[in-house]
């Protein structure tokens, strides 16, 4: 019987043990999508317990508490740390064979040191122990990245920001780089006309540019674009329903524009027109700028009312849509390569039975110009963790060139979540090992196969992004 | 090798071998949803034959039986009992893989001590040897259900049912409880609005209210709805194409009805309101009585109209269908939870290509009120075999939490069907010994894990559904 | 460890071995479906160089060059037949746990007898051996296919197709009988008028038919179908975005033929209802013949417009489409079934998360006329890999009967492609050991076990499709 989490946790064979230890488990780390608040970073944000640090804002967390049946009080509303802490605590046993059970125990270990297994009898000990470990630098924000290996954040920034945070880390010499990235979101977010007023004055003020026409906008959206270059920004990403690529005429564009800057309710057709023109433009700023750009597609969001009228939010009330959505992303893409300004691209699908469309989606656009230019981003939201992962990383093999993966990525609100990095590599190792062993690679060609290993954990990442430093 | 079907059938490691047979292999049975007649249980029906048991109303047999060439004849039509019986047994050995192969060996072990393998050669000596054993009253219904330890059954009944025979089974004091559950599908019907007005009629004369509006229909449900919780029902099941979530006026659905029992054939659009309408009041009828509400959705049925024409539905022509549901649904759960009307729920659907689609969405729904109160159903119908059931179990595990699920129901029309009981409990004590074995859960946590088998296989149902008996 | 691709190649168990060995390996192959050109049969083709047999139209191999960075000038373009294959030597090892990879070993290995690894290194040796070897008949196009053991192979052909090659072919007396196969798919692309009359004037001519209504262009249809059955052919195919199944009345589809005819451009409706009309007919027309139907439905084609005008079609721009199409398909056979006119059937879906739903409706219109006359076609397109033909045999095993499945087919323009048999023998025969060797199935039934893999290998094509030779 294998032990829990020991030193080969998730390797099965001696040829995947060895290529983890040899060839990935040193490797630093460039994480190129994710939450973190670049303010906790400048300040080097010292963390009150293991509560904040936890159960602050991790709605995989609160989902799995409801499940148990725990009260919201101990959730998200008033208790202490201590008792949000203990309900945690209690929860945990019953998440075996969730990812949050190897998560939590893998951050205990890699983190605090603990091998404890977290459960009632233990709780008190160990939020003690990491409370305790919390006060010291090594456990402050920058302390937590230095630990892990980082080499390089991307954070997720609207347009409007002004990247004040990322400009002192900066200023300061902080080694890791820490950049930001650009989420248009908002600037397309026609649906409700008086939100959206409200974000077009806020970019108007920003930008210096007075947005009075979709031209205007698209030309202030520049400005910004421009400015997130100057920090280091090379990337993009978009929170999608689905792909647009409706047909419409510039004039089209501009009178919907203009008649929701006057507070119209637009249509869905007109909606779909608006941002299959926005989705387009920012596509061809991304390409002449030699960025990347990431989709991350097909989530449904705030689906319980009640929830999201008491937190708002990212509450854990978001799930996997299953619209079909093959047509608009092809015809998008194609628009764009036609008329060649196609940028880097990494597609991210929230629901898995996509998996295959959207692996053999971007083989359509592969055009020679650099390695695995069309990416299917890592497994997804609900989809990272051991099946999912392995599920991306065989499809993608299949249907494409593993190798030329850029791999793994937190996507995480959380200065602790990189252990998921660790945890991705070895799950990568297996599977790789694991067909070594079975006579589905050749064993003669270990050279090649510990330098795919190494490419897809951290150089491909290096070579796609080259992110100045 | 392993030898077929010994004492440690699906079990692969010594650990799921220990779980199975010290924490799962005797608790009873709670089969929550199954579609026995009650009348045979009232009346301890003898079967004639094996063939009356295993082919009488068997559609999955059936189907089997048109794959291998076989004529209608024997399937459905006029021959003896042994000629069909004959023909199932020349069908078997090509059943190999299918789950046919496994439920017929188990139910020949488990109910007749028979270990042979049914073939052409053998299909003789088995049916005399069963024939023979049907004689005697522990094979007759009430026999059976004793043989395999069943504690409840909760049978799938229409509002209009007198449930006459689960009052006769009660007054006579059979110590395994027969409870009867709400399945209102025709109350919703308005498809046909000859066959629904006829409907109307009957619902009118049993409830006592003279159905006259959409709201007397729902005051004549909500009558028998009290008198089927009379009867200890605390569950309701609903079979649906989709979600129903469209939105609607009350006024609008008051005319919807009034047209339809005119004999009006209504819209799709209206089909969609009237149904929108009825899921939601009946799922604030369940709310309120604290019940437990069901949801069978996505098959497509009766999609042969050649047999249809001949045999009428259950026939062995339904499939999967493939429609978008999530946002339906979404809006549906929604606008409960945001009413405090939701009541506990279990969600079956029939593709599994939406399965991680529910796992999450349940997710969003959980309100720390009830542990699992929003479940996702047991592998239903063609997904009710082994890769199936581990798929489930696999994906409930990474989006929510295994420990908290009730686990399985047979489903069934036969009173054969318990090993399937037997099957998902095998195939549970696999995955999770196997997850031990490798070392991805704690050996040191076996107290917890045994008491999890327990749980998924009788507590969490005994705790949810909170049967009086 | 396990050698790479030894004799026991992809079989995890002795029993696994055995089956392969002594019931799989020596069968012939009747490859039911290719795109071989009929002429290079004709003429017993002589290959220039390995790059003419390996990448001259292999867009599976031009997907991975673009993935890999290989510019098109290298892929497509006039650079010279060592430089491509240089090329793709170079991008070989990027393709490790892509089927390419496998494919290409086992043809090396298959076909020349050259057991070494393709790289950088190893391609000029490989390169001149190859080409050596292909100067001496037995690696001529009619050498390829005796040392595979071939039977049979129906090539596809377009009804206006003189099949002259065929001719010659039969004439010369060539022992592997080489049959047409009836792909219609230009006589229902009405969405381009100009393209279309072109295409009935070519067939109003090879028929003698002159075609000026719908119902001059079935009886033309059939003219040529009686003529392709004069050759043989026992087999028609479709290429489909979705089934169609939508209402029509006769003079509908005669008023949009003349319009169309007439140059107009037909709405979306109108292209649904003729194909909804063209799609029947011809389903009457083949069961009348007695032959057996294939659909191959759901890619989306020529998804990246830059490309198509530069290489036009099959240029590597296909993938997968994920519309909705259970209940057309449903109608459409359902009709054929209730006018007893439902021909013997194959259905391929391209995107696997319609697997199961397709393994469910292929159930409901089996009628026992035929063993297996619904077939689920083997694993399609990009999942003709190991993980795709595991998933399509274990769905088709939990949801039909295995043991009548008519197997495998390469669907490939190559004549390298026919180990493509082998591997899916293999793959096969490692799943059945298996479940013989987990106690899954009895050891006790081999002599079925063994029956079985030799009916899916050969046997049952033989049966079903039961070609005149």
């Amino acid at each position: 019987m294998k032990q829990f989490m020991d030193k080969d946790f998730l390797l099965q064979t001696p040829t995947a043990q060895r290529l983890y230890h040899e060839h990935a488990a040193n490797l630093p780390i460039i994480d190129f999508h994710c939450h973190l608040n670049p303010r906790e970073i400048a300040e080097n944000h010292r963390f009150s317990s293991i509560t904040e640090l936890w159960l602050g804002g991790d709605h995989y967390k609160w989902r799995a508490m409801r499940t148990n049946g725990v009260d919201e009080h101990f959730i998200t509303g008033n208790s202490t740390d201590w008792e949000k802490f203990e309900k945690w605590a209690e929860t945990i046993p019953y998440a075996m064979r969730n990812p949050l059970y190897h998560w939590t125990h893998l951050e205990l270990r890699t983190a605090f040191g603990i091998d404890k297994i977290l459960n009632k009898q233990t709780a008190r000990e160990i939020f003690d122990e990491c409370n305790e470990k919390l006060k010291s630098p090594e456990f402050y924000a920058r302390g937590l990245m230095r630990r892990y290996h980082v080499e390089t954040v991307c954070t997720t920034d609207d347009p409007v920001d002004s990247l004040e945070w990322h400009k002192q880390v900066k200023d300061e010499g902080f080694e890791i780089n820490v950049l930001p990235a650009w989420r248009p979101d908002k600037a397309m977010a026609i649906g409700n006309p008086t939100t959206y007023r409200k974000y077009i004055e806020k970019l108007s003020s920003v930008s210096g540019k007075d947005v009075r026409s979709f031209g205007d906008l698209i030309e202030a959206l520049q400005l910004r674009h421009d400015f997130f270059a100057s920090y280091g920004c090379a990337l993009s990403d978009h929170g999608l329903n689905t792909f647009y690529a409706e047909p419409y005429q510039e004039k089209e564009i501009e009178s919907i524009f203009s008649r929701v800057m006057n507070g119209e309710q637009p249509t869905e057709h007109e909606i779909n027109q608006f941002c299959s023109a926005m989705l387009y433009e920012m596509a061809v700023m991304d390409a002449e700028s030699g960025w990347v750009q990431q989709f991350h597609y097909g989530a449904i969001r705030d689906n319980n009312s009640k929830i999201f009228n008491l937190l708002g939010p990212d509450s854990g009330c978001d799930s996997m849509g299953d619209a079909d959505t093959a047509l608009p992303m092809a015809h998008f893409f194609s628009r764009l390569a036609t008329a060649d300004r196609l940028a880097k691209t990494i597609i991210y699908n929230i629901n898995p039975s996509d998996n295959d469309m959207v692996a053999t989606m971007i083989g359509n656009f592969q055009d020679g110009t650099v390695p695995g230019k069309m990416q299917w981003g890592s497994a997804w939201w609900f989809n990272d963790q051991k099946d999912g992962i392995e599920n991306q990383l065989n499809i993608l093999s299949l249907h494409g060139l593993l190798s030329q993966f850029v791999g793994m990525l937190t996507d995480s609100r959380s200065f602790l979540s990189y252990p998921r990095h660790e945890y991705f590599r070895r799950i990568l190792c297996n599977l790789v090992g694991n067909d070594v062993e079975n006579g589905l690679l050749p064993a003669s060609e270990m050279e090649r196969i510990g330098a795919m290993i190494e490419d897809i954990c951290y150089y491909n990442a290096r070579r796609y992004f080259n992110f100045c430093s």
